[in-house]
């Protein structure tokens, strides 16, 4: 009896179109059978947002010739929601992996990340699941480097020791020389200091585009943050379970 | 010298003429200055989305007389950086309050929440912050079961002893009897089985509606599930670190 392949659903947040996407589909292939649900537009900062409002459609996609692939009205958590109960049926993915993203996702990003949010709801269904990310916004942004990486990665996962219902937050450093070596780290404290930009249109109404700015507030060694900064590629192991524990008893105290 | 009210912003993931969000008012009404910044549109599910492709408008709203009010197109989130960014500008609330919610926002339901969200979002900006949320998803669902708990709560909050970086999740069980009491909690293991519907439009495409089912999975006593189940006010404190400290050894193990 021939082994089957490792079944690899693959998604990101830029869209089907995105380099990101393709140059991931192209570096993990010979790794398992992929089949890749991705939105057909971007989807950058959608968070773990769901489609509840309106309807939502999916179609075959022909962006990535000699892929199984589709491409879907709604959110990256739609899309791995679709792509489970829709096109894989009965068949569990071995791994999910989302990305990879235009753009850094490290630290509290991650909240407003909709490439995570595809991983962690990959994470909340049980499956290993990856979100990458490379911290270069540019829509013709170099990924090569990350490639060496992103297998290395796919097959320790693939082989097994993967926590359970653990999604890993990859970043790869935008470097010009290369990278230094991966650290598995914690998320950094850090906050979006949000500036708007406040236009009038043609009619003299004021309307807003976001514009933030991010500000790493952690010193610690041991983030994301510094090991980005330090050339290395960041793995922040995340889960679903928001409850602060140690918020516990001081909740209990004020409430009293 | 008058002591200052203390600033209350509040704002929700149903829309600003929701009754969730004019029962909030309401029930807080005394307790201080209140500034209300909520969608527009309905918003749930939106998770912590925010509006990056498109631009956001913000409009005084009418649809709470006597209340400083807004309505924005944008996100739950969005209301919350446009309200600190263009509202309150070097005002700093004292204190966010989202909802209140037609419908749980317990267990995991918490990763998908706009209305909970928005409390993060504050939590992120160190400013105490709680999201409620009834467990009746009825648009004219009984919401005066909650307003002696969201005083209390709300009370207890502006006193001091709000630990930093935290939003509350509050969740009132729908119970046709007296409400027995709060519980500090974690948040319930559980999932959503998502199950869509396929139908057809007049012209034979396929579209989707997504139609999740929850299933707790988590038989603790110490869940928001339980509380909730025994007629108990769920309190769960969240953070916005999503590291799985518990993980991290075994994904260095697993990558070496």
């Amino acid at each position: 009896m021939p082994t089957e392949k490792p079944l690899i659903l693959i998604s990101n947040d830029d869209g089907i179109f995105s380099k990101g996407i393709s140059s991931l589909v192209d570096f993990v292939s010979g790794l398992g059978e992929i089949v890749v649900v991705a939105p057909t537009l971007p989807q950058s900062g959608m968070g773990h947002a769901i489609t509840i409002h309106e309807h939502i459609r999916l179609d075959v996609s022909k962006l990535l010739p000699g892929v199984e692939a589709y491409e879907c009205s709604g959110t990256p958590v739609d899309c791995v929601k679709l792509a489970k109960h829709f096109i894989l049926k009965d068949r569990k993915p071995d791994l999910i992996l989302s990305g990879i993203n235009h753009g850094s996702n490290s630290s509290v990003s991650v909240i407003y990340s909709g490439t995570m949010s595809a991983a962690l709801e990959g994470a909340m269904e049980g499956i290993p699941s990856i979100g990458f990310s490379l911290c270069d916004y540019d829509h013709d942004a170099d990924f090569e480097p990350c490639r060496e990486f992103v297998r290395k990665i796919v097959i320790s996962a693939l082989k097994g020791g993967f926590p359970d219902h653990i999604a890993l937050n990859v970043n790869f450093p935008k470097v010009k020389e290369g990278i230094k070596g991966m650290k598995v780290c914690r998320q950094a404290m850090a906050r979006w200091k949000e500036e708007f930009e406040n236009r009038k249109d043609p009619r003299g109404r004021d309307y807003f585009w976001l514009a933030g700015n991010f500000t790493n507030l952690d010193d610690g060694k041991d983030t994301d943050e510094a090991a980005l900064a330090n050339g290395y590629i960041s793995i922040v192991p995340c889960h679903f379970d928001l409850t602060a524990y140690k918020a516990l008893l001081s909740v209990e105290e004020m409430l009293k």
